[in-house]
């Protein structure tokens, strides 16, 4: 692992141009009837003929059998370790709203629960409450003051809520409230360092006074709140690589990732294509580009093999559209896997190519879980994917003499 | 590497179960005539079917190159770092013949020695004497009497013995005895720290009475000790991963491995047949089985390869009633390496495979060295062997959000 300082110090400004593809939770099993998976079902003609120019591999999002969130596994695609830049629930819940956060303030994701008339949690979700329901009961929890503190609660989606407090001195240095089990009462807020027992006593006085507001609306009649966190400052891709990058994404989420790293987040459409034509309006400007699909992951997360084998197809037919472009080196490859057998992320290393005119070709003729296991990449830590795209389009100087 | 607390963090409590069959000194190398290894020129009617369902690599016990011992090369298999993590020698002696060591002890390898009449040491093994005459000569140093401390003398074999001092304030911190070549007088066990010094006092009292006993006894008329150790104590299997774990072996050493990180042992008889009906009978008071086989690493350091072929053979034939179990994850695999050429451990990769239903299978049709130089897995450490068996029996959360 090469420490930024020394990154930054070999990275140069040139005019070559990289572009990072992201299929979220390309990785796929096989389906039984067929033993084929996602990727090897798809009509890929275009992917194909890339995986022929390029070298292969699988890469390992964070490591051997860990299943990452997408907050690990892009930050490890952009180069940082995906252990030591954990960033908190509270601020990828915020991200993925698309809220936008300011420096000090201090996010935690929300759980709607259910206690009983003793108290005690006796569900963690509060019966997957519709996200309508969510809504309704967000917009009273609005109405909750607090001398000092601004707070903005946002719906995420069923059980699923957001809250912010902004104000001063508030410190991410609290444990949850989330007992993590049911059959016993919520545990209260308490601050980890002395500095935090201010910011413990608003966060308790909130769920009090979302208590009192939600108990005739049981089973949304309590809130849980964990993962309490402030905007992390991370190590600036302008700095580290010395990159002009910008990122087209559609979803919240992986903008407010992009936008944690340094990376222009571009406007951009809901198609693939609309994502190509933005790449190419913008082609001057930047000299790299994370393009980001979702719906590899959400079809995967879904379990629908089938249409996770379609939306692997729409990149395929716009893949040529973004080749046109004429990128110096381009990799494809996914943040992790997203089996539809096992609907939901998976731990199993993602497929992944790169061409470029500068390395050795291997024998790999098409782009599938199998094929790039006899890629010359092999099964490689996701972080060293940064490296190999700089060193390819020649932005990286001789290290030591 | 992914730090124990954060497995402890991911890892949770599900019925699937995980069965790890070591083969001890599993890996060999290719008789010239033939240009097989031991496992190459072996019957594997069952191991190649299962090779067949599995993903397939090989193993770096410690770091390419390095030959380890059976401490460091099962603490890898089971997870930890085996450079932290290593056991002394003392411990891993008694562990070895089976001695009940208890929290405070210290234990040191004994080597029987020959000096000659000016006390230079002339031959290290004392012309590596039976274990007949080992026994009578420690049955003499019994007899020796400290006070405020219990001194336990047993047999391992030849020239190797192991000391036991049990009592307050024992220190390992001690310098070897042993200079690690002749010509040259025995070293004295000096303290490396203040608080040692007792425990110094102790050992060279203990030496200095030995040799008065041994004197008439050339050409074993001295003792050298090393590897000063005490119980160490690591991380437990149950805190790390929630397993409830057994381990199914016949030599001592790997039981007090196994007992070491916390598995429950579980009595057993000597044959590879008895080892697999002590796991079905445990069957379902587990979720996490450690099986050992010896037999494949002895014939390994006799040189005798054909022994080592029908060794081997004797596992695959009883296979099949191991799987019969219905394991939800099975690993089959080695500590190390012992090449019957070398007559002793080795530092070469070992052969692995993993059957599960969630992970995308590779081309390897049989278990073989060569076979498995083309799995999926590539070389690769070890340590990372427990991670994947938790993630397949879907027993790893997700790492962040």
């Amino acid at each position: 692992m090469i420490p930024f300082d020394v990154i930054a110090e070999l990275a140069i400004q040139t005019p070559s141009k990289i572009l990072l593809l992201v299929m979220d939770g390309l990785g796929g099993l096989p389906r039984p009837e067929t033993g084929l998976t996602e990727l090897a079902s798809a009509t890929r003609t275009n992917l194909d003929a890339l995986a022929r120019e390029s070298i292969c591999g699988l890469t390992v999002p964070v490591a051997p059998g860990i299943t990452p969130g997408s907050g690990p596994a892009h930050l490890a695609l952009f180069g940082y370790d995906p252990i030591s830049c954990l960033v908190g629930r509270g601020v990828l819940s915020a991200l993925g709203i698309g809220f936008p956060l300011e420096p000090t303030d201090l996010a935690a994701r929300i759980n709607f629960a259910t206690i009983d008339e003793h108290g005690i949690v006796i569900d963690r979700r509060a019966g997957r409450i519709a996200t309508e329901t969510n809504r309704q009961l967000v917009q009273l929890l609005r109405g909750i003051q607090i001398p000092g503190v601004q707070v903005f609660v946002e719906t995420e989606s069923m059980h699923r809520a957001v809250v912010i407090f902004r104000g001063p001195n508030l410190s991410p240095h609290l444990s949850d409230t989330d007992p993590q089990r049911t059959g016993v009462p919520p545990l209260p807020a308490r601050a980890l360092e002395p500095a935090a027992e201010h910011t413990a006593e608003v966060v308790n006085r909130f769920i009090a006074e979302a208590a009192r507001i939600l108990k005739p609306h049981r089973p949304a009649n309590y809130i849980l709140l964990r993962g309490f966190s402030t905007y992390p400052h991370l190590p600036q891709f302008g700095d580290i690589y010395k990159l002009r990058a910008a990122a087209v994404a559609t979803y919240p989420m992986y903008r407010g990732l992009a936008r944690l790293v340094g990376m222009d987040v571009l406007p951009t459409g809901e198609t693939f294509a609309d994502e190509v034509e933005t790449v190419r309006t913008h082609w001057a400007q930047y000299d790299f580009f994370f393009v980001h699909f979702k719906y590899t992951d959400t079809t995967g997360e879904d379990g629908d093999f089938t249409a996770k084998v379609l939306a692997i197809e729409e990149v395929d037919r716009a893949l040529p559209d973004l080749l046109a472009l004429g990128p110096d080196v381009i990799a494809v490859t996914g943040d992790h896997s997203t089996p539809s057998l096992l609907r939901a992320h998976g731990w199993q290393p993602v497929p992944f190519m790169l061409r470029s005119r500068y390395e050795v070709p291997d024998d790999v003729q098409e782009f599938t879980e199998r094929a790039c296991q006899r890629g010359t990449l092999g099964r490689f830590p996701a972080r060293d994917v940064m490296l190999l795209l700089m060193a390819n389009a020649l932005k990286l100087e001789k290290y030591g003499a």
